[in-house]
């Protein structure tokens, strides 16, 4: 068995890496070769904690099986220890024998932010120069990465609602991407400054109301809703979705069961279940047109799925295994 | 992390302290303090493969947090491996981190092994000094290690269908034992041909049948069931179970589920519901009683849980954190 720490899976796989991993575990799903068994909660009362179990298996040419372990302890931060521990284990779909264990921490930031990679690249506009980051926590870095990545873009700027730590990010991220990207990042106070001259907005908060003004949004703009996995939360503006001639999910069934930003003007029915478009998988495998014209505002949520996970764990293992990567531990090599 | 091996697991915890974990896990169960969630299983039809996912928690004062992955593919001896490969997975229930990875094909042979050395501990007669094993697979030997362990036994007769398996069963456990326990090991060639001389018989094999011929069972004898784990298996002579003043089970719910040593006679109706007296946690929880009579004979009925599992793991994990045995990776040390 092998044991795939962060800097192993950075050194081995790219963002370019993950968002086609990204697109070939969506395709997939959306082709029905997915078997994504319902997760496993464990409550831990005495520790205020909760265990989720989440396995996944992918058919295909090149199969992947494989379970993410993620736990729920906000009181964690006082042993300084993350609130969120997670671990990703693959399995050999051919024998069933654990072939890796993967922080899983990294794992999920990397695929969270390469899906929205894959998403800015297949929907915005490919002439996009300016584009938005709203929030500045800790799936950002690989937000802006992801970002980067798939557009050229000449500014981005970086709002929280706690300043300082947009000037902090924003000067860790100016650091990390100074020789890999030559564009500006700006911290701005206020979102809404900057919504009507971006065409590429990105959000990734926990926050429970619109993060930005849905009327300031121009024609032409692709939005991601990252944050808001749960049906209290609510980043996107119902204005903007209104306005959208797309609204694509990473899943259709994931989205409708815990993102607060369709479920809430579903239920409000200020949004029929008729503007939700479809799913990336079905862009992807060409059975659903994406953008259709460059003046149109498309809208892509996403709340993860463990197919992602597996997937690109998988070939992240495949790579380390190609070049010798990790640290082996156990009988299994 | 830690990876605990088998020969790590047999350096760090003998029979007798597996015997004692069974005891508290089973003890935790019964008392409604084991949380055991349904196992989740993903078919691999392209392999012909199933992988299944157990997890669990006990509370207590030291609680335990975990998850068997075991997976069951019948082509894997065509790979030379094996054919049910199994890997535990420990969290620490304080923080919810991975805390350790453990052979779980030889976790499973050891908690087996000292489930029914508990109950045969709590049930058989303490004279008791011939045995008989029906079965000579992969789970006997550690079946035997637990009978030895336990009672004071001068010849323990061992059949198998495969003569030549139980005769090469006995030869490798003739030289394993042979420092430790001063026992005869004999090789039958009929189960029933001892079964009226021996005050304990443990019968672990895949029948669909019953293994030996409960009316020769004599008052006194203690019977432990410990293969046939689905409703289709059957090991147990339901004369054996109409005359056996005490039917005890590691799980009630289990083995109303999966046993069909129990399930086939209830359905049968040559068994009634009530003739199930309860779980040997009860009895070590002092709230039913044991055995009564040393004339009585005892059955006890194991298809496993989730509870044992998880609860031997933490304790192995424990003393390998004290004895600083295993080979630690990753950053959570």
């Amino acid at each position: 068995m092998r044991y795939l720490s962060a800097t192993d899976i950075q050194t081995l796989f790219p963002m370019t890496a993950a968002i086609e991993a990204d697109k070939e575990a969506l395709a997939l799903y959306s082709a029905q070769k997915a078997k994504i068994p319902l997760r496993t909660n464990i409550d831990i009362p005495e520790y205020q904690g909760q265990s989720l179990y989440m396995p996944g298996y992918i058919q295909g040419a090149q199969p992947a099986l494989g379970l993410k372990i993620v736990s729920v302890y906000p009181n964690n931060p006082q042993l300084h220890l993350p609130s969120v521990p997670a671990t990703m284990v693959t399995l050999d779909p051919q024998t069933g024998q654990v072939s890796a264990l993967l922080d899983g921490t990294f794992l999920t930031q990397l695929r969270t932010g390469a899906v929205q990679g894959a998403a800015t690249q297949l929907l915005a506009n490919s002439h996009v120069q300016k584009a938005l980051l709203i929030g500045a926590g800790g799936q950002a870095m690989s937000q802006l990465e992801a970002m980067l990545t798939v557009r050229s873009l000449q500014e981005v700027y970086i709002f929280d609602r706690d300043v300082d730590r947009a000037y902090n990010f924003c000067r860790q991220a100016s650091v990390k991407f100074a020789h890999q990207f030559p564009t500006h990042l700006i911290v701005v106070d206020d979102p809404n400054q900057v919504v009507a001259q971006v065409g590429l907005i990105t959000t990734v908060t926990t926050a429970k109301q619109p993060t930005f003004d849905g009327n300031l949004v121009q024609p032409g703009t692709h939005i991601n809703g990252v944050g808001a996995y749960t049906p209290q939360m609510c980043e996107l503006p119902v204005s903007v979705l209104q306005r959208a001639q797309s609204i694509i999910c990473d899943t259709v069934d994931g989205v409708l069961a815990e993102a607060g930003d369709i479920i809430q003007p579903l239920q409000a029915q200020t949004l029929t279940r008729q503007a939700i478009t479809g799913e990336l998988g079905q862009i992807i495998n060409q059975t659903l047109p994406g953008r259709q014209n460059e003046k149109d505002i498309t809208v892509f949520k996403t709340v993860g799925t463990a197919a992602l996970d597996t997937l690109v764990a998988a070939r992240i293992v495949q790579q380390a295994q190609k070049q010798n990567v990790g640290t082996i531990f156990g009988e299994n090599k």
